[in-house]
């Protein structure tokens, strides 16, 4: 059995997230499922380093799948790129240790959250950055970062996931924030996260909370405060989730 | 009369071009005539610096209209938005002189054409880039424009306007190319060209002899010789619309 592990570009637009449904709901996971079934002629079970939602973009989606298959990885790229819709791209092939699981063996994950900070929305980015005219306070936004960066309990920045039923409730919600940037460039604010995982939804609350820091809807510090209540409730709104991209997954 | 000045951003691929058509062909000229007329509530003839073929792209086309209306320009812009399509964007508004006119007062335009060099296409980017995934000799590419800058006859790297009759024919093919820009930026190259005026497909029909060198399908220094020969049948192939984008008008 080969163990193969594929790198992942996708404009998340017209998908019902990653994760693969019942038909006839079009998902990044069902699309390349499918193709990987034609091409080795058995079932495949493709495993994803994390689920992104519903019209979240990845430009390094990390999955892998296990195959009899003694075809070439370039040939296995070649083929799934031409079955593939073009909004999805394999970018990498690489056969991987048998024992390698993209979803466990990941030791960090980076996401992009991208503002356009335009007064007038842009023809060229409105599916892959949130328009946010508005005046922001960037300098506050980046102070607030250091109460978010180490290892934290982020419960108050995680939603409840309505796939999960109680027993699949996350009990441990201690997360390790290695890095958070924030960065103008053009027109574009980027928020960049990199963790050794993520709760759901957690990049989107930490932004959402950010861009209140940012308008003055919310004071300094407040984000320290928040992560003390441990209480989804004391956070900020849930940014869109057209402006988030998962960038890359470290193993 | 006032006379108002647009600086419009559009992406230009569900759009018949920039120049106005018999419906039911969607231009951007068109669109941006009809919501004028709407907000005018007389008919407007509004002045383009240049017609973009189908498919073609701009961050800065220019247009110019004359009216009575006395509306405020953020009112006027803030209107137009509202009724264009998300395709099309009014990033400026100004008063000018009466005397200005887009396409004639114009010094200079600067167009940008992008390819795409990695060898998987792009999720993102197939509609405002040409997917090139062969090798190109990008110092090759770069020699060449030497040849390219200055006062030149671009009669060569001029296709025949099948919309002008014979009395249109362009009579005066000097041109003058003050830039010529190749850099590489990521996995996208830009041939950035700017010049006081650009013959029909000229831009186009440069990218592609100049993409022509750099696969080596031509031998250096071709361009001297095409240009010497004042027949578009020595250039190279007219390089696909969609990859090409105005990036500014100077005046």
């Amino acid at each position: 059995m080969r163990n193969i592990k594929l790198t992942i570009e996708y404009k998340g637009t017209s998908f019902n997230g990653w994760q693969i449904q019942p038909d006839p709901q079009k998902t990044v996971q069902g699309e390349i499922t499918k193709a990987l079934k034609k091409l080795s002629g058995h079932e495949v079970k493709l495993i994803g380093a994390g689920r992104t939602d519903s019209g979240v973009h990845a430009f390094g989606q990390v999955a892998n799948y296990k195959t009899h298959s003694t075809l070439a990885l370039p040939k296995i790229q070649n083929a799934l790129n031409a079955m593939l819709p073009r909004d999805i791209a394999i970018i990498n092939t690489k056969e991987v240790a048998k024992d390698f699981h993209s979803q466990y063996s990941a030791k960090s994950k980076t996401y992009r959250y991208s503002l356009y900070l335009r007064k007038v929305p842009s023809p060229f980015y409105d599916q892959t950055t949130l328009h946010f005219p508005q005046k922001l306070n960037i300098a506050c936004m980046r102070k607030e970062t250091r109460h978010l960066i180490g290892k934290k309990d982020f419960r108050s920045f995680m939603a409840t996931d309505p796939s999960l039923g109680e027993r699949g409730k996350t009990k441990n919600t201690l997360r390790t924030i290695q890095k958070l940037n924030i960065r103008k460039t053009g027109p574009f604010l980027w928020i960049e996260i990199e963790a050794d995982g993520f709760l759901y939804k957690m990049v989107r609350n930490i932004v959402g909370t950010l861009i209140e820091v940012g308008t003055g809807k919310r004071p300094p510090e407040i984000t320290a405060h928040i992560l003390l209540q441990k209480d989804r409730n004391f956070a900020g709104e849930t940014a869109k989730a057209h402006g988030l991209t998962l960038l890359e997954v470290t193993y």
